[in-house]
């Protein structure tokens, strides 16, 4: 049986959503991939809603069983990371509501996970997934290799949330400590009334 | 007719709500004040769940006209940032996802809007937000006053959300362009539905 991978590569001007499915000896399909972009002119309300609105088409559309998200904390430039981080926070919380388990991976795990090079540049990172998902054309839009990437990077590092997310807190599986018995109640009759159309 | 204004001072360790009712006159009330804190300990996704669940509680509860953010863009910690960048972009896509108006107000707007001084310190704050509010004692909890504050803030700089942000995008009314006709009727039927309670 197959896992199916939801990747993100959260952003304000573009977010990228790339859905998988790795069956067990690791061979990778793609099953949808797009980008949400909204513009820098925009209300910044409006934007973010924009983004919560997708995520929950893309989580509605395909049911996946995981959520891998670009960590963002190495990036330098703070007004770019803001936004970057408001994106991912939306998408993580809109994951967490309905149950469904996040991990988080830093771009250089990305690109040795996908081209065996931590330093592998955009275009070699495309190529990459291209060959892997047997496409016969690079996916489109190209600014969403990034989150077919990180979805194959997170299932191929071995399905386990854990082994996926060295340190503490970098991975969440489905039912966390920390939640109320409330909030459990909440996230899990929102998953099932989610799931099942798969 | 009242202004009812929810002031969030966003954080994943402690995230401050406090709702006011301002009249035309300025004099303003309290109608409620809380914190929701998350453990550092806990699985990311689970704190912003926590958060997440939490706008839509106090959203649901107190339908406010407007929801006042801090603007975190001023922070220098890029750990923190990330934390509070993330919750933000929760309860900014919440509100927007009711069509209810978000602006942002610095905390150098803050402290001099409800103070006179723009470098005034917490003790200050939460000084006159307990004057302003008639209060017998200072708000419980502390670290809530912020929230309070920023809700003030918003409903004394005009009430408008222009005036209210000088910068381009900084506040956001309702219906603001940039979304798609889809998008709008979403966030209208789900702003009615909420909406008629109060």
């Amino acid at each position: 049986m197959a896992l199916r991978v939801l990747g993100i590569d959260p952003g304000l001007t573009r977010c990228g959503f790339g859905v998988v499915d790795v069956e067990a000896n690791r061979r990778a399909s793609l099953v949808g991939v797009g980008v949400v972009g909204t513009h820098s002119e925009e209300p910044l309300d409006q934007r973010l809603l924009a983004i919560s609105l997708a995520i929950d088409e893309w989580l509605d559309r395909h049911t996946p069983d995981v959520l891998a998200v670009e960590r963002v904390f190495s990036q330098l430039n703070v007004s770019t990371v803001m936004g970057t981080a408001q994106a991912s926070g939306i998408v993580i919380a809109a994951a967490a509501r309905r149950g469904i388990a996040v991990a988080l991976h830093t771009p250089t795990e990305v690109k040795a996970a996908v081209t065996g090079n931590g330093q592998a540049d955009k275009a070699a990172v495309t190529k990459m997934v291209t060959r892997i998902l047997r496409l016969d054309t690079p996916p489109r839009p190209a600014d969403a290799a990034d989150a077919l990437a990180l979805a194959i990077t997170h299932a191929w590092r071995g399905n386990g949330l854990t082994s996926a997310a060295p340190r503490a807190g970098t991975a969440m599986g489905r039912g966390s400590a920390g939640l109320t018995p409330a909030q459990r109640a909440w996230a899990e009759a929102a998953a099932r009334a989610k799931r099942g159309g798969r």
